[in-house]
């Protein structure tokens, strides 16, 4: 199903939905109201219907349909396009999979072009057909309400990253072999989302201009400042991540020879305790003919109980100055 | 008790308290001073009361009820809302414990929400209430004041995280094990720390020009400049705490590379004096049949003391080249 | 061959083409229309010829002879110089290779100089000419097509390097010891890339900001602001890659002293099965006169097998620890 | 003595002194020249007489007696405060010592109030004594002399930096140990240098756009420039220090792990030389009834001789790989 | 010979020289030509004269004298002071040489002050007195032509670091020992470099604003822009050779751990090889009574065949795995 939802609004109600997108276009004019068209993964067909009874701007469909755009914002005359980076964490894979959103905004329309289950629009504009003083401020408002979403579904990827930073610091001091690669691949998703989440803070700028120039509507303005906030908070929470990361890297490689010290320490100490046996072994082996001990009833008794105790002195001492 | 006073000022002097917050707002009127409201972790209904008689923006006051803000300065209309981050320094867990103070200022209220023990209000309060010339000049003295009193309160959270990096390179140059997660951890709470402190420097810079374009008051703006000019050395030092232990990092793997270089030679030593003594009793313990010093009457202990000679002989070389 | 193509567009369409260069330039007045003179690595003397011809700047010529340039936009009265950077992956190599491209701009001419095989100007050249109201625009549409190529062909670039980044994470965490070589190598042709990328975010600027100076076309402006998008991904890709490869280095130190751990606990293992034996042998060795051992009928079978037991006991343990 | 000097100068030259601080003020006046009082860590009564005759400003007046203040320049209505941070370098613990002064700045007199040794001011004045055109320019000339006497007395302590930065090059590359250690601390000297020194470049930029709007003498301005360059200059070679110390500890990690390597060589070469003997040892030990060199009447020097040949042939072969 | 040459320029065309510097003045004046003289090393007593022929502002003269200037402009009334860094590269050394060159420029007459061989000046002159046209610019032009020699110079520096670098990566990459110290050495050169070609861009970009502020002569803005994009090619290859380095420094750290796992692993498998012949030595050392093999006839041979293969075996399978 391509579209999703298909409503005009008028003074912020919803009023009987066009039979298709051909009458929307009309209905949206005759009622003197705004049109909001939802579509999910439009082919380049579907999306040249909408782009021509919209008169939408060529180059922007041409970016809503190869995908992969970084997020922006771009004016065209009278209407604006954004490609928007909506993101989910995957936490079995401690991946952040990233979607992707494109607005078509105008004076009487809004047109959003989903590309994956992330953002969850239908509880967007159930909040906004819930909330008509806002839906009433027209195209603007749903544009907020959707950068809204997007921003409040970054909260969860970023407690699960902040998650994953605390499982590596346990395994970190720990000593887990496994933690360089997983600060690695950790390392790539956060950086990946820093660069999703990071040109939002400039459109959300740009959009806060645009409003102040044209002296819009305070409450938006407001609004939009308030999601602005949220971004900032998110990016310098990433920032951070990003920087614990690197600190975990560099105390990994210390760590890591302070390992070997100690290995080196408690290998050496084994190979002191197991050598000494063989010292006296060598000793009792030699041929010389006036050696007392040979001829001892217990001699070859003592020689092992001598082994022992020198082994077990050795372990004693190593015991105690912490090589052990 | 979540008021934890409620006072109108009128001329920098404490006139008689309103018995509750409805008759706050008559009185302040009426008397044309200004009312000073504290309020200590609120509840929705609370501040919704608060808010209803003055008139709050909602999303100041969804900001206040939700928390987890970055500290920030956002204007409303004629009322300007912001967040701040006071903080403590727990010795015991060498961590930095962030309180959250939000601060509603409008042109004859303000009011302060705060959700930790820290910033203490009470003295604040008392401190302007000693200087009604201060007071006098209205919400913004009481802003100051607050904010004078946040920095304040900023400065044994440097002392503390000072004292620990000294600790910290005594540990790093005696050899400590543990120093590697202990800079680890400091470097956690000092970047937590200027995540906090560091939006400050701009709030106040927002804050003075606000008042530089109205022309305001020149004894506030020299105030705040000067609590802008401790926000900064703060700033500054925390800045230098970060690098600091970034280098101490770095320092750190070297050592540890260095200590292992030198364990090695010692453990070497050992295992080269332990060993010359086998190389004489497998000698001895060869089965020529012409061997002189087997029939010798003191071939033994010659042997004996041939081992023991060596193994000195190396010691004392071993000793003298520094290895041991 | 030099004079790759010479052609004079009128209102977007190719005329005749006038046979030799002197004639170009009549004809151009004389029609009204433009000219788009395609040079493929051209010696002084030609240089010189058409540079009489069309008026170039001097300082122009120069650069586009010496080649060598870093990418860059210069004005010289009412013609521009552009000097660009085309990049080709060379898989084979892990090699970026760089061309060099130099595009001089009138208001009815346009020449560009080509010293490489890229970027692929006949497709540039064919594209335009299927597209008249886009080549009515005259030279700046040139111009567009020609920078929109150049960027189009960076992204093959961009894959064949995030190719190999991939691999060599595969090989970073599989221990492939070459992996360290190939990351440096590969860090200085993504240093390269960024540098010849770098500059053509601000030609970009520029150009776009003398168009918007100029009230010029809008299409051609959202045009260029299109390419300009591409190179801010282009740029932002490769300063990912740099910090990545950055990363693996870093990681790359860390997994080869876990190496190491790991193999000195495998070595010290064996060395332990390896020596318990001798310690046997040496006890069996000894000469006490009373060892009962020694007179068993079984002594000897008995000896191999407590040294077999011994080892494999010790093989066990290594195992159960994880050392082996 | 905490006032050091205090002086009335009318037109670049010194009249006579006034009795006491109370008779400053009126002389300045009724002379028409301006006074420059010289204090030395005055206590808060002391600096608060001389405040209430000039009426200084109180924040910069409490600042004066804090302390600790960071290198700034603030303006309170027509009179100025900065604070400056001198340095010393003390060549015995390689530390850097920074001193505190404070300067009043107003139309008619200027107040300098030191807190330690340097800088040497009593120098200043001579020099201004002896060059009245300068001194006549009033309290700016006399500011710019004590900047321009801080800012020299820099240049030793850049001197013994970079003296130390020399030691710690040879000490480095010459495998001595303390050098992590003395990298470290000269690190956290040449920080603190940055902290001090870095404010100091605003500060003149500062006075000299103040000097520019007030269309200020020529000659005055060309001085500050030439002070501004300089702090320029030691600011960029406190800033190669930071980098070159950085430089330093990455490659005494690599230095380390290098000696580590040679070691190991060096000990196992040793090893292998001292074991072969005892596996000669270990073959003539065997208990074989058919061992013809047993039986060899030079059997037992030709085994040493073997031992001695072997352990003389592996360490030719060591050396030559050099090993050893 | 401290004055090297002085000559009087009218219309781009050397007029008779004049006998001194005292009649320079007069015949530049006379002739409404400009002056341009040239002196190297000059003491203060020579600096001094021309000084004040010239009128030179004091403060610049003195910066002449004292030397070890960074690399600035200042302009002082009509006349402006350049202070220049040459560099020439020492091959055999792999250091950076720095010169220093002062000009004072003025309306009618420029004054370069040379105090190393290079930069070649007589050579600027020379190709300046051929070119009529560019030298009837006056000053400008000689300032234009003095700086393109200097950045001309840069390029065999550029050259030679770069293929420092080139031999510093194969260095690196077959191990040799001796890199990190080179690596070190250099990076200290390229930094002493960029400090002194860094401030040439400001300085080209003041003169470049100056000349469009003025709207003087086109031709010399381009030549000015030229050197400035010169600059910058090698301000950015600097750069890139201070990464290189870096990077080649943090692989060089890796590497060295990397030969160590290869030579312990080496090292082990020769001490197993060893030591297998000693484990046969001993079992046959042992005393029971009960060994058939020591009553063979080849029990000798048999042993030390088993030895030899042994530890044939061992070494193949070490082979095999790549440790030897």
């Amino acid at each position: 199903m391509v579209i999703v939802d298909n409503a005009v609004y008028v003074a912020g109600r919803r009023t009987a939905d066009p039979e298709n997108l051909d009458e929307t276009f009309e209905v949206m004019r005759a009622r003197a109201g705004f049109a909001w068209i939802g579509l999910y993964r439009p082919g380049p067909d579907e999306l040249d219907a909408v782009s021509k009874e919209f008169d939408l701007p060529p180059l922007a469909v041409e970016d809503a349909l190869a995908g992969h755009q970084r997020a922006k914002i771009e004016k065209y005359g009278s209407s604006t396009f954004l490609a928007l980076r909506p993101a989910r964490y995957i936490d079995a894979d401690e991946r952040v999979e990233f979607g992707e959103l494109h607005v078509f905004l105008g004076l009487d329309y809004v047109i959003t072009v989903r590309h994956a289950e992330s953002p969850d629009l239908a509880q967007v504009r159930k909040r906004l057909e819930n909330d008509p003083a806002l839906l009433a401020k027209g195209p603007l408002a749903v544009l907020y309400a959707v950068l809204d979403q997007i921003v409040d579904e970054y909260s969860p990827v970023i407690n699960g990253l902040e998650n994953d930073i605390d499982e590596i610091e346990d395994q970190l001091f720990n000593g887990d072999q496994e933690v360089s690669k997983r600060i690695y691949q950790l390392s790539r998703e956060v950086m990946a989302f820093q660069r999703a989440t990071h040109p939002l803070s400039d459109i959300l700028e740009t959009l806060r201009d645009a409003l102040a120039e044209h002296d819009a509507d305070t409450q938006l303005r407001d609004n939009l400042r308030d999601v602005h906030d949220h971004v900032l908070r998110i990016v310098e929470r990433a920032d951070s991540f990003r920087q614990l990361l690197q600190n975990a890297l560099m105390v990994h490689t210390t760590l890591v020879g302070q390992d070997q010290n100690n290995e080196i320490k408690k290998i050496s100490s084994w190979a002191a305790i197991l050598f000494t046996p063989t010292l006296v072994g060598t000793i009792y082996g030699m041929n010389f003919e006036y050696m007392p001990e040979l001829h001892w009833l217990l001699g070859y008794p003592f020689a092992l109980a001598l082994m022992l105790g020198l082994g077990f002195a050795l372990y004693k001492i190593f015991k105690r100055r912490g090589w052990l």
